[in-house]
Order: structure tokens, then C-alpha cells, then sequence
């Protein structure tokens, strides 16, 4: 599943995306060829490197530039190659490129794993490798580098700015960049085409980004990594200084069956990647049209300090409207303090509300507009506000008011208030209900670095994302690094399960090694007599538990090897002979190692952990309220291995079902504290023991006094 | 809560949206104003008929025109007055109005209930209905009639078009025009500011606007309806011809506490709305950059026949994207046939895929967009698809793709992908990646009905509320009509207790009156000695449920008068003394009436069934797991009353935990039909007894056999 990754330095890298020469190879003289139009658009965006056309089977020249029969006719070395052929050449074309010093090269035809063509994609990863030749593709639009003019993808129309795309659909990269059009003082710095990551894969193209002076935010569109794990490691770092955004496609089975004919990769479970880019601080957003405009946000604004939001407002509909909106994705609007409220009635005496949601009614005529400035300063200067949404007419007062607008002093207005964001350091959004006709005032805030919205559910999404990228660099420390290194050996009972062969680990010896590992593991015993079964049920006041242990036997309850709720010595004797009878009569070649007996736990708050191996992401953990809870609201949440104390806290945080964890009906809350150490120690052996590929611990009881695990199974991966 | 409603003729609505003369009372020569820019707007908006300025402090012209000393001096009958001056004025002016004739009169200021001035408010709503004034507002920005020029509000750049806008915030009324503004063939045919409903109330605008012929859907923006109830019938036969869109403002605590300051209407639940809109088939969207693209999207084209989309595209992002996007709003994205997959194979050989998403790739160069035709064409005559989704670069081809562009085929397409939806009656919807930038071809779609979009997820929620409104037109007639009429008396138990004035009907009486009218209730007995109590007992073969029975106690257990599983006589004998005894120390002045006793249920599902009365929508019953579920999870859902069969068994179906009803973990699933039956006899109930303010049957016991109510409590309006 994960490849070996890339070994490119930063500096081919750097030679590669800016480069001083360039290879068309597969250069064509007709203009609906992408062998014609990339050197075009290399011509018409301004690239002032050398362009080397290549083509053997042309002896003149194409757009006025003399054509090459190969790469290493071309009169200096090539720092990249832009390959227009099909894919059955590229094997070669590559070998030629590695032999002459080409440091990367950009491949757009298709026809490689996604079209079931594996072994030619890894073909030509080999060779790349090989002879140390970054691969950028295959399967993509192109790539655009614009500040060099670099552009080998179309899409002139996309400005310049501080945003990097990297974009696994050359169409979505395009559509990213429609709605940076859209914008007044939005860009690009790059659009990437990811492909099939061959050779350079996502974590790649960040460490490059991340260094790059042009760029202040990441934005993907990713449908599917083929080394999430890396990604999440490389994620981690780089998200310190520049903010990724990332769009996921694939997440529903309607998606994943459209993405499974688009690429080769495989898509993951949005819960565990939500789960794993919070983790990550990797900020996702569910929306293409949201990606532009948060990514903006993130690229010009200070994240939020906290998630309290002050809404100031020229009318009712939209502080209602923000409110709400604020409210559904999680945010705050809670009262600024009294002075606050107090100096926002000595500025506008006759405001409906100054609390927050602050109403400060409409200006009209030629009301003074620096009541703007005036009430936004006074919120933000509020230690509670975290963030200012501005909403309603202003931005529009002098274009589209009913006065005549002569004054021309909402775009200074606008100016100061974009002032107070370094002032306060607070970030501020503002939501025009004419956001979308622009005018003087609102390109005034967007030059000045504050965003500007006509979607009010985009500004509230942008302000949700800079509280969230505020939260998680205040808490980044303590989070994972995703970093699965152990220094021990796996535990002696799962390299003798391993050297058995053997797939599963019994409950018994599942038990047994979360009990050698510090897990707090209900009491066992197993036992290989009647009379052994009632001196161990004798140890217990209550009933007790029994199962029959069979290596052989998968589903014990299909087999009638479980009798719960057994009383008294008689009993227990008779269960014992049953139990073992009945796994015989089930599977009469099965080899019996015993039967399992354990008190019965008081019944408590029922909850589930598990650890499985994410396909994109590797090993995640799965915390839950088991019982019917879990089967009927599927109520879990996930994170990525290893989990630190602040991820287990989180993940505990992360369930539906608190009321159950803080006591309800009269039952009591569960110990925390005990729970999250559990947690921890579950990642610690799954860490530790990486041939663990499944761990279930269902149900682990929790109660006030601790939690408790009542039954275990050990999934092994034997290819491993 | 619920105002007496307006009586006023559908003749004199047409009069004062369409009058031959207006009266602007209050008229300024000061710019400012808005007694000067009514003058303005009427006069630059085209508005032909004639415009009297009222204003007796001047005695010359203003903008050009007569100002008169009162509207009794203007030269002819006003037809409609618009009144600029202050709150306190009003009384005055309209009831000179009256006095006059005026038909209508839009009041403007603001300082009425809103402010707390519900006397003012009342005062003015007198007058005017007892003089056949009909008031628009006030606390409004105004109204605009854009087919006529009636320009009362600003907002000159709307577009002219075929949606009627009814707002509560002039603001967000606005904003939706810029919204329209936006787009390349959408607009309003009115904009009307709704405030206060002081004596117009949304549903009387509902009903003119249905039978206007330049309005094809109505968009609304609620933060609070006075009379919800009215609204929902009226919407119910309204939406029959003109689809209904609402966005509802206030719905969380946050936007509750702005409503609250803005106007004096209560805002409702979400729950509670979003049901009865589905059930009257209103389409609810939640974010304001939606209103206006739905609208659109209903008002153009037919209504889907099922909640199937065939997703066309030229690329696989887009593909994956817009099948996530759709699943994510509950539609269907299902492989058509093998046929049409055929048909598709011919005509694109190398399509990545023809199931469903159907990904033709990208033509390049010079390729024949035809082939979109074609495609689509093969889609919508599957009749397993409902509704096309075109998404990716069409519409932008010519204008933005790498080819020339010379041959200007893509409108003549557009043209030919839009006449299949009146072909195949098929609603067709158009994400392009340029959208938001424009060009021929996607103007031809507009021009030919089909709706356009530079956002994919807006694309998404028009076909997902066009599927919506479908689902509704073809269920309408099986669903609630809200209207509470009922031709019998009240239950004579609900009668004396409302003679003896009771808040309260005891467990006894509930229970007494749910088996009188034909509600399955669990067997109960109310003994008033310890012998009747073992002899009731002795009728059960398990242990019983005891409580002692008191209108003065209504927490039972608080009191310590609920005993459960008691068993044998001796144990029910002495239960009951000191049930009786408990009551007594609890409260010592209490009267007893008894103790009930009733089998103790099989456990089984646990459900709950209330009816409340909610301030907006009058009477709801509310529908939920019981138990921990409904403390742990909320999982309730509501429909107003009365239910139809259709409407208790879609009730039934949207709770989450279907698991729990289907069986799970061995527990077989329940008869819904049974509980079917039973919540249309609550709501017969509820609606036959309507002092029954709340109904609390909690816990109800379903099962395979039936659901029985174990427990009920009945709350009076006695102020009713």
C-alpha cells in the first residue's frame, strides 16, 4: 500500500519548479496538441527561461522555436520536461531524461494504474528513481508555477497570489482557480496536478511549499493518497507555518465508485479522516467552493484566539442570520462585557442590541460611516471577542445606498477597520449582502488583508476554520506525530502466534497480553476440568462467565461456547462439560484449549475500543459507546496512532453520547482519566506490537471506580 | 399568540400591489429621506401611474410634482399610501386613510411591539381593520413591485423576473436581489418587507402572490411567524401551483436573542418547523446564498419523479464530487441501465465510466460538443434517472477551453441538452467550473430554462429540493390539511376537569381517557383498600406496578409513590398502605383517590408520544425512542396535528434509530402499523379535546404484537 517514498532533495525540487530550461518532448506544430499549446502558454504567461521543443520527426520549428530530436540534443542541460506523449513512451523518454541531468519531468498521459496498468507506473517509478529524475503525475492537467510564468496547464486566467493548489483533478485545480477569479485580492502561487503520485507524492510537494516565499496556504483536492501516513507526519510540521486546506472526494460509496475509476488509490472513512486532520491540524473543509476562500482566510488573517465570535450588524435579519450560522458550525456569540456594551450605547444610543449579536440599525443618508470603525474597534478591543464578523450593508453604503455617495469615505473607513486586525490581532471577516458586485470600500478591506464575503455561510466557515487552526496550534504540542517507531520487540505472544501461523489470538490470549502489558483486564482463568471451573468460580461472590477457548473456533457464540450468568457449583461443573461438547459437536477437528471463567461485571456504561489499519491512513483507534448504542448510532470516533493523552481526551470528547459518560437516569459518570489512560495503553501496544493489524475490546466496562475490559480478540496480519 | 386574521379582499390586495395612484405621506425635499427617495424610486423605476407628495409644512412641488396638505386633498382616490413619518403619527394617517378610501399602506417606521410598544401596535391594526385599510409593516424597508415600477424600497439593480420575495428583514430581502442579480436570467416580480404582520400577515400575501402571473415561486425570510398555523394551510394549497421557499432566522439560541431585539415574534424550533414545512411541502433551505438558486431552480423546472441523479461529466473530480455531494443530501446515485450503458460505450469508447457517474473525460482541442447532446440525451431517457446533473467544463469550452473557440457550437448545444427537459420532463441542472464567469453557452441554458451554477453544492441542493417538491406533489393529498376543526364535544373527563379547574388529569384519568377513546392502554385498576389491591393484583400472573393517585402530587416518584415489580399478595397488601402513607407525609393536606395498579410490561421497545402546543405552529405530536435513547440521544421527531396515516408512518421513519424498531441484537422489530394507528388516534384526540395543551405517553411498549401505552399523563389549558 505504501510506497517507498520519493528521494528528492529540496533543492531539484526548487530546480524542477523554477526551472531555467524547460523540454516540450512531444512537441507538436498542431494547435489542438498539448505538445503545441504548453509551449503557448509558456509563451503568453510570461516564462523567461529557455523553451527546447523536442520532437523527432519535425526538423523546422514550432512557434518560432527550433525543435530538438531529443532531450539530449537540446543545447543545454534541461532542468524540466514536460512529456505530451502517450504513455507506452514514457519508460524511455524517462531513461533519457535521468541520463542527461533532467531533474524533474511533468507526465499528463493517462493509461497507468488507473487504467489497471500497474506494472508500466512501476516501470517507470523504478527508472525515475533509479536515475534520480522527479516524476510530477501521471494523469494530470499540468502544473503552473505563477510567479515564473511556468505555465504548463492552461488557465491563464487564474491570478497571482499566496495560495498553492495541489489538486488530484485538473478540472477541480481549475475550478479553485475560477473562484480566486471571483475574488478581488485572491491567488495562486502554484497549481499543481498530483496524479497518481508515482513518484512525487503529497508530503513531497508540502516540504517544498512550505519553504517556498511565495506561498501562504496549501489547498488540496485530494481523492485519494497513497501514503496518508506520511502526509499526516509531513502535515504536522509544515502546518506550523502554512496552513493546508483540504477538500476529500471519495467519501461516500457513490463517491468511492467514481473515484475507483478515476485513480488508482483507495478512498478513506470521513470520520477517521476528519478525525486524523484534526489531529494533524490539517484544516478540511466539505465544500469546493469553500476551499479558495478559507484557504485565502487562513493565508491573510491571525488565527483566532478562541471561539467566541462578536457579530456587529446593520440589521436584524443578518445578525440573526450570522447567529444562527455561527451557532451551527460550533462557534460562540456570547455577550461582550458590560463596558463594551456600555461604550457600544454611548456610539450608537438608539442600537436594538448591543450585547451580541451587537444591531446597530442602518445608516441613513449621509450618516456618518466611521460609527463602523468606531463600534468594530470597541468589540474587538473586548477581551472575550476572538473574532469579528461584520454583516449587512457595509462595504455598499456609498455604491449602492439610497444616499448619493459623494463622499467617498467608506473605503478609508474600511481601511481603518482592516487596521485593527494587527492592532488586536484578531482576525475579522466581513459579509456584504452586495459582496458579490464589489465596490471601492470592500476591495479597500481586501487589499488591506481583511476578506470579503457575499456567501454569509462561506465567512462563517472561513471564521470556524481560523478557530480551528487557532486551536490546534495551541495544542499541537500534545498532540500526535504519527510516528509508529518502537524500540521494543513484539510481546512473546504474538511472535508465537505469529510462528504458529496463526491469525487470531484467543480471548484468552488476547487477555493475557493486555494483561502483561498493564491493560486493566476483567480476572480469568482457563480451565481444563470441571472440578478446576468451580474452584475458579468459587473465587467470584456472583456468577460467572464461561467460554469455550479454541483456536479453532472463530464465532463462539454460533457455536454455543459462551453461558453467561452461571450460579453455584453444580452449574458451573455441568456448563463446563456442555461448553466443551458443544465445540466439538460444532466442529468435531477442533482442538480445545480450555474454557474460559470470569466473574460477571456489573453491569456499568458499555463502551468500545478497537484499533483496525485505515488503508490511507494506517493504524487508527476506535473509541465508542458500545451495546445497542453503538449498533443502533453507530455513535464512534477514531484517531491515529499512537495517541497521545490530549488525543485520547479529544477522541473521549468526540462521542454523541456524553450524557452517558457524565451519568444519567441515576447512574453515575465514568472515571475519565482512568478511560484515556486506557486508551493510551491500547495505543502503546498496538504501536509497540505492529503485526497487530485488529484489536477489539468489546465491551470494556467504565464506571466511576475505572474501566475494565470484559472481552478481547487479537486480529494478526500473518503477511506482515 | 394567534391574531385574529385579516379580512381583506383578494380586489383590494390587486389594487394596492398594482394601484393606478400613490400617496407618499410624509414627503421631503430633503435627499435624505426617505419621504424624498420614495418620490425618486417610483419616479427612476418607471412607475406610470400617479404619485401625490403629502406633506402639509410645505406648500410648493417636490422632485417636480404637487405636494398636498393631507391624502383627503389629493385629486383622486389613493389607491395605495406609503407613509414616511414616525411611529407615533401613524394612528392619525390611517385612519384619515380609511376615511378616504385608501386600499393599502405601507408603514415604514419602526417602534412598534419590536420595541415594545405592542399598544401603539394594536392600535394601528384596529383602525385599520375596522376602516378596510390593509397594512404592509411596519418596522420595513418597503416594497417593490418590479413588473410595474412600484418602486417603494430601492434596490434599483434587482432583476425583473418571476420570484416573489416576501422578507422580514429589508436587508436580507436586499441581499437576496443581489443574489438574483448574479445570476444571467433570474429575478424578482416583488419584494415585499413583511415586519411586524401587524394586520397582512404572510399568509395573505401567499394567496395573492399565487394567483399573480408574473410569480412563479416564492422565496421567504422568516424570523418569526405571528400565526404559523394559518401560514401553514394557506402554503399547503399555494404550493399545489407556486413552490414556496423559506429561510428561517432565529433557529438556534444565539439567533433566538437577536430575533427577540429585532421583531416581536417568538422564533420556532428546528425540529418542530422542519416538519410541518414537509408536511405542508414548503422547502426549507438553511443558508441564505440558497434561496434565491432554489427558487430559481423551482420556478423553471418540473419537479423530480424520484430521488435518482445521472451525473454527467467531463472529468472524474467533478464526478466524485458531485456523487458524494448528492449521496451527502440523501438522493440516489444508482447505475443506469445495461442498455444505456451501451448506448453510452457507442458513443464514448473510451469513457472511464458509464454506470453512474457517467465520466466521458474532457474533449480536447477541436472535439464535437455535440457529444454532450448525445450523452445526456442517452441519460434522460433512462427511465430509471429522475434528474441530470451536468457537471464540469461544458458551458466554458468555447470560452475558456484550450481550443479556439472559432466554431461557436456550445450555445447551439446548450440550446439542444435544454429542450430535453421538456422532452423527457426532467429537471437538468448545470455545474460548470467557470460558472460564476459566464459565456454564450451557459446564457443559452438560462435563456432555455435550465439553471446554471459556479458552485457544485448549490447545484446539488436545487436538484435535491426539486426532488423534494416532487416527493410532496405526489403524496400531498395523504398528508395533514392542519386544520383543527372538530365536530365533537370534549370528553366529559376532560370537561370536569376543566369545570373543577384542574391543570391536570391523574395517571387514572389519562389513562381512563386514552381507553375511552379506543387508545390501546396497559389494564389498570384504581383500589382504594389493600384487599381491592390484592384482588387486582391476583388478576396478573407477574408482579404489578403500583401508584399512589393524587391531583395534589403531580412528581410521583419524588414523593415516593411509585412502587414497581411488587409480587405476592402479602407484598402488594403492605405496598399499599404505604404507598398511601408516602403521599400523605409528602404532602398531608393532599387527596388521595387511590392506588393504580397494572401489570408490570415485558420490556420491550421503549418509545415516548407527546403533543405540545409550539408557539409558532400551534399543536405538534412529538414521536421518539424512549428510555436513555431519547435523554442520550434526543432522538424525537414532530408533525403537526392532526397526523394522517401517510404523516404518522413518514414520522415513524425519521427517528435514526430504525435499527431499534427493525429488531437488533436479536430483539424482533415492532408493528408499525399498530403504532401507526396509534398516533392518528392521540392526534384524533388531541384535536377532539383541544384544551389538551400537553399529552405525555411515556413509556410506550412496542413490540411484534402492538404497541400499549404503559404510562400518560394529560396537561389542561385551563386559561383556553
Amino acid at each position: 500500500m505504501f510506497n517507498s517514498s520519493a528521494e528528492h532533495s529540496s533543492l531539484q525540487l526548487e530546480r524542477m519548479f523554477n526551472p531555467d530550461t524547460v523540454a516540450v518532448i512531444g512537441a507538436s506544430k498542431n494547435t489542438s496538441k498539448r505538445g503545441n499549446q504548453a509551449i503557448k502558454d509558456l509563451q503568453e504567461s510570461g516564462y523567461e527561461g529557455e523553451i527546447y521543443p523536442v520532437n523527432p520527426r519535425y526538423d523546422s520549428e514550432i512557434r518560432g522555436l527550433p525543435v530538438y530530436d531529443s532531450v539530449a540534443a537540446t543545447p543545454d542541460t534541461v532542468d524540466l520536461a514536460f512529456i505530451a506523449t502517450p504513455a507506452e513512451t514514457i519508460p524511455d523518454i524517462v531513461k533519457e531524461c535521468g541520463d542527461v541531468g533532467v531533474a524533474g519531468a511533468v507526465i499528463i498521459a493517462a493509461g497507468f494504474s488507473e487504467a489497471g496498468e500497474k506494472g508500466l507506473e512501476a516501470t517507470i517509478r523504478d527508472i525515475a528513481r533509479d536515475r534520480g529524475v522527479a516524476l510530477i503525475g501521471p494523469n494530470i492537467q499540468g502544473v503552473y508555477n505563477l510567479h515564473t510564468g511556468l505555465n504548463l496547464l492552461g488557465g491563464y486566467e487564474i491570478p497571482k497570489g499566496n495560495i498553492a493548489v495541489l489538486a488530484q483533478s485538473g478540472n477541480v485545480g481549475l475550478e479553485f482557480g475560477s473562484h480566486a477569479e471571483d475574488r478581488s485580492s485572491t491567488g495562486f502561487s502554484f497549481n499543481i496536478g498530483v496524479g497518481n503520485e508515482t513518484d512525487l507524492e503529497f508530503h513531497d510537494y508540502l516540504e517544498f511549499l512550505d519553504d517556498d516565499e511565495h506561498t501562504d496556504a496549501i489547498a488540496l483536492y485530494v481523492d485519494g493518497m497513497s501514503d496518508g501516513r506520511a502526509f499526516l507526519q509531513t502535515a504536522r510540521d509544515v502546518v506550523q507555518t502554512t496552513p493546508i486546506v483540504v477538500l476529500k472526494g471519495g467519501l461516500t460509496e457513490e463517491g468511492k465508485e467514481s473515484v475507483q475509476s478515476h485513480t488508482a488509490s483507495l478512498a478513506g472513512d470521513s470520520d477517521v479522516l476528519d478525525a486524523v486532520y484534526e489531529q494533524a491540524g490539517v484544516i478540511r473543509v466539505d465544500r469546493s467552493d469553500h476551499v479558495v476562500p478559507v484557504a485565502d482566510a487562513l493565508s491573510k488573517l491571525p488565527p483566532a484566539a478562541g471561539d467566541n465570535v462578536a457579530i456587529l450588524s446593520d440589521g436584524g435579519g443578518n445578525a440573526t442570520l450570522a447567529a444562527d450560522g455561527l451557532s451551527n458550525r460550533g462557534l460562540s456569540v456570547t455577550a461582550v462585557s458590560e463596558s463594551t456594551q456600555d461604550r457600544l450605547r454611548e456610539l450608537v444610543p438608539d442600537a436594538p442590541n448591543v450585547t451580541n449579536p451587537v444591531d446597530m440599525m442602518g445608516l441613513q443618508g449621509d450618516g456618518d460611516l466611521s460609527i463602523f470603525y468606531d463600534c468594530a474597534e470597541a468589540l474587538v478591543a473586548d477581551p472575550a471577542v476572538d473574532s469579528l464578523l461584520l454583516t449587512g450593508v457595509f462595504g455598499a453604503y456609498e455604491s449602492r445606498g439610497p444616499g448619493d455617495g459623494s463622499s467617498g469615505q467608506e473605503p478609508d473607513v474600511a481601511r481603518r477597520i482592516a487596521s485593527l486586525v494587527e492592532e488586536y490581532d484578531t482576525p475579522i471577516a466581513v459579509h456584504c449582502i452586495y459582496g458579490t458586485q464589489g465596490s471601492p470600500a470592500l476591495e479597500a478591506l481586501e487589499d488591506a488583508g481583511v476578506p470579503t464575503y457575499g456567501s454569509l455561510d462561506i465567512a462563517i466557515a472561513s471564521l470556524e476554520k481560523l478557530t480551528q487552526y487557532g486551536e490546534h496550534l495551541s495544542t499541537a504540542d500534545a498532540k500526535s506525530t504519527f510516528r509508529l517507531e518502537s524500540n521494543r520487540e513484539q510481546h512473546s505472544l504474538v511472535c508465537d502466534a505469529l510462528d504458529a501461523g496463526k491469525r487470531q489470538l484467543s480471548e484468552f490470549h488476547s487477555k493475557q497480553l493486555l494483561g502483561a502489558e498493564g491493560l486493566p483486564v476483567a480476572p480469568f482463568d482457563l480451565v481444563t476440568t470441571a472440578t478446576e471451573a468451580a474452584d475458579a468460580a468459587a473465587k467470584y461472590e456472583g456468577p460467572v462467565a464461561m467460554k469455550t477457548m479454541s483456536d479453532d473456533i472463530v464465532h463462539k457464540t454460533e457455536a454455543d461456547c459462551v453461558a453467561l450468568d452461571v450460579s453455584g457449583e453444580d452449574a458451573v461443573r455441568e456448563q463446563f462439560t456442555t461448553l466443551v461438547d458443544n465445540a466439538k459437536s460444532y466442529d468435531p477437528d477442533c482442538t480445545v484449549d480450555g474454557v474460559l471463567v470470569s466473574p460477571m461485571l456489573d453491569s456499568s456504561v458499555e463502551l468500545i475500543v478497537g484499533v483496525l489499519r485505515d488503508e490511507e491512513v494506517g493504524p487508527v483507534l476506535m473509541f465508542g459507546v458500545g451495546g445497542i448504542f453503538v449498533e443502533v448510532m453507530r455513535d464512534v470516533a477514531f484517531r491515529a496512532l499512537p495517541l497521545t493523552e490530549h488525543d485520547a481526551r479529544s477522541l473521549v470528547n468526540d462521542i454523541n453520547a456524553q450524557k452517558l459518560l457524565n451519568g444519567v437516569r441515576g447512574n453515575p459518570g465514568i472515571d475519565r482519566e482512568a478511560l484515556v489512560e486506557l486508551l493510551v495503553d491500547v495505543s502503546e501496544l498496538a504501536t509497540a506490537n505492529p503485526s497487530i493489524t485488529e484489536l477489539d475490546l468489546n465491551p470494556v466496562f467504565a464506571s466511576p471506580d475505572g474501566a475494565i475490559i470484559a472481552d478481547a480478540s487479537v486480529i494478526l496480519d500473518t503477511d506482515g
